[in-house]
C-alpha cells in the first residue's frame, strides 16, 4: 500500500468520491436516451436498489443533452454526462443538475472551449471526469510498446490543462481491456497523482469473461486502496453490471450492507434445483435492502450443515424442501410450497 | 512466490496435474448420470471443446458407480467419481478406467476399509483427491476461531492418514465459500505440502457472484504459483463454469490459446447489438478450437480504433455492419447479413 497517495474527497452531486469513502457503484446507460419518461426513471429506482451509486448516459447530441437534463431533475440518482469533442454539449448538461460531466479536454478542440467548459463547471460544482481508454489514445502515444505508461501519460497531459486553468474538481480513468495493463497504469498513476480514480476494465467482453477481467483488476486495486467508484462493463444488462460490482466490493470485504448470496452448484446428489431457485429469487433478494446471508443448497445431506452460517437457508430433502436458520431446520413443506414459505421466512429476517 | 513449495506432478488419466504442467480445467456433472448414453458423451465433447480438462462425477449408490464406469469406456475426458462415506462405491469405480477418485479417508471408517481403497488406488494408479470444505469439517475443527487454520488441519490429518499407508499420489482441494478464507488456507498449505492443490471456492453462489469470488481467489493462488487444477462452482450450467475457469485463468495470462472474446459494453451511441451479437456467438467461438483476439463493438467511431489489436472485429456503422481487422474496415454490410459475413471471415483466420 505504501507508495500510493490517499485520493482527496472530490464531491459528485450528494457523493464523496475518495478521501476514504466508500467505493461507489456505477453503470452506464445501454440505449438512447430519447424521453425522461417515468419508465426511465423506474428503471433508474430498480439500478438504486440494487445497489447502483451513480448513473452515467451518453450524450452523442443536443436532444440528447436535454432529455438527460429533463431526467436530472427527476430522480435523485447521481446522472453523467458522457461528452465526446463538442463542448456546447457539455455546457447545456451543466443549465442542469448533472452531478459530473465526462469529457476529456484534449478532444475538444480550442483553448477557449476547454476555458468555458472550466468555468462553468466551476461555478456550478460540477466535477469533470478524464476518461483515458487504451483504444483511443492520442496519436502521439499510440505506438507506445508500455501500454499503462502511455494510459497514464494520456492522463496526465489531461490532468494538465485542467490544472493550467486552476481547475481541480476532477477525476480520472484509464481503461484497457487487458486487465494487468489496467492495474499496471492505475498503480503507477496513484503514485503521483492523488485524483480519485474512477476504475473500470474497458470492452471487457460477454457476462462472464467481463465479470472476471473486472474483478481480478479491481480487487488488485481496491485491495491495494486504489480505486473511488468502479464501473464494470459488461455486453449485458445494467443490473448485471451493478450486482457485479457489489458482488466484486462483497468479495474482498469492501461490502457490508446487503444480502449475501452463497448457493451450491449442484450435483448428482441433488434433489433441489439451486439452479432455478437462485434465477428466480436474486434480483428480488439483491433489491430488498436487508443485510443477511442466504444459502440455497442442493441436498439435505451437505445443505444445513455445510451453510450452517447462513440466516436463512433452504434445500431439498427427499421429496421436501427444508428451510433453515444457522444449521436448525425450521420448516419442512412440500416443493409447491417452498417460494411462499421462503418469502414467509425472509420476511421474518 | 517464496515460501510456497512447487507441486510434486500428479498423473490422472492422461494428464499431469502439478509439476509446473499448465493449470486444467474441470467441472461436475449437475445431475444424476441415469445412463451412459450418446447424448452424455457428446455433452462431454461438447465441454472438452470449451476447454474442459477433466469432469467429476457424484456417485451415490452403486447405480451410480456403474453407469460412471461404463461411461469412463465411452470418452477419453478423464472422470473423477466423488464419492462420500461408502468405501465401496470407491472400489467398484477403480473397477473402471476412471481418472481420479475423491473421497476423504477420514470419512469412509474402519481402518481396513481405508487400506482397501488405497490398495486398489495404489494397484491402478488412480490417485486420490483429499476435499475438505469449510462446511462439513470434522467435529473437532468445526468450532476453530480461525476457519482458514481449521481447513488446513483437516487436510492435513487426511494425508497423515494416506502417508501413514504410505500412499502420496494425492491430490487436495480446501474450499470454503469466503474467498479470502480459501486464499489464506491454500497459501498456509503451500508453505507446508507438495501436494497438488485442486483450487474452488465452494457455493459460490449463482453466475455473477460465483465468477467474483472465484477469480479473486484464483487469481490470487494461481499468480503465486499455487493451484494445479481449478473448478469454479456456479449455481449455473457445466458450460459456464468451464467458460468462467477459462475466462479466469486468461485474465491471468495462464492461457495462450483459445479465442479472448473483447466486447463494448454499448451505451447511447451504439448502432450494433453487441449484448445479442456476443449471446448468439459465445458458444461457438470458444468452441472452435482457433487462437485469436475476436472483437464485438457498438459504433464505428469507437469500433475498429479501440479495436484496432483484434483479428477480427465487427461493428455497426450508421445502417450498415462493419468487419475490420487490426483496426482496418474490410467489409461492410447490411444487417441482415453479419452473421454469414462474420462466419466467412471467421473461416478465414
Amino acid at each position: 500500500m505504501s507508495g500510493y497517495k490517499t485520493a482527496r474527497a472530490v464531491k459528485v452531486r450528494g457523493l464523496c468520491m475518495g478521501g476514504g469513502f466508500p467505493v461507489t457503484v456505477q453503470t452506464m446507460w445501454k440505449d438512447r436516451l430519447d424521453s425522461a419518461s417515468p419508465e426511465v426513471v423506474s428503471r433508474i429506482e430498480g439500478l438504486k436498489s440494487l445497489g447502483c451509486d451513480i448513473l452515467r448516459f451518453a450524450v452523442p447530441d443536443e436532444a440528447a443533452a436535454e432529455t438527460l437534463g429533463a431526467l436530472a431533475g427527476m430522480t435523485d440518482m447521481p446522472l453523467v454526462a458522457d461528452i465526446h469533442f463538442d463542448h456546447r454539449l457539455a455546457m447545456r448538461c451543466m443549465d442542469f443538475p448533472i452531478a459530473k460531466i465526462r469529457i476529456n479536454p484534449g478532444n475538444i478542440g480550442a483553448r477557449w472551449k476547454v476555458e468555458e467548459v472550466v468555468s462553468k463547471a466551476r461555478d456550478k460544482g460540477i466535477p469533470l471526469r478524464i476518461g483515458v481508454n487504451a483504444g483511443s489514445l492520442p496519436a502521439g502515444l499510440r505506438d507506445d510498446a508500455d501500454l499503462a505508461r502511455a494510459l497514464l501519460q494520456a492522463a496526465s497531459d489531461e490532468i494538465g490543462i485542467l490544472e493550467d486553468l486552476g481547475f481541480s474538481d476532477i477525476l480520472v480513468s484509464m481503461k484497457a481491456s487487458d486487465p494487468a495493463v489496467t492495474v499496471r497504469a492505475n498503480r503507477a498513476f496513484a503514485e503521483r497523482f492523488d485524483y480519485p480514480l474512477h476504475l473500470g476494465v474497458t470492452e471487457a467482453g460477454p457476462l462472464i469473461a467481463g465479470v472476471a477481467r473486472s474483478a481480478i483488476a479491481m480487487a488488485d486495486l481496491i485491495r491495494d486502496g486504489i480505486g473511488a467508484t468502479i464501473r464494470v462493463s459488461l455486453s449485458d444488462t445494467m443490473e448485471n453490471e451493478v450486482i457485479a460490482a457489489r458482488e466484486i466490493l462483497g468479495a474482498i470485504g469492501q461490502r457490508r450492507e446487503g444480502i449475501t448470496l452463497v448457493s451450491c452448484p449442484r450435483c448428482g446428489r441433488h434433489s433441489f434445483d439451486t439452479h432455478a431457485f437462485t434465477a428466480r429469487w436474486q434480483s428480488r433478494l439483491y433489491s430488498m435492502g436487508k443485510t443477511a446471508t442466504i444459502a440455497v443448497m442442493g441436498c439435505a445431506v451437505n445443505g444445513p450443515g455445510e451453510a450452517s452460517h447462513a440466516d436463512l437457508g433452504i434445500t431439498g430433502a427427499g421429496d421436501w424442501v427444508v428451510l433453515f436458520r444457522h444449521g436448525e431446520i425450521i420448516r419442512k413443506v412440500k416443493p409447491e410450497d417452498a417460494d411462499t414459505v421462503f418469502e414467509e421466512e425472509l420476511a421474518k429476517l
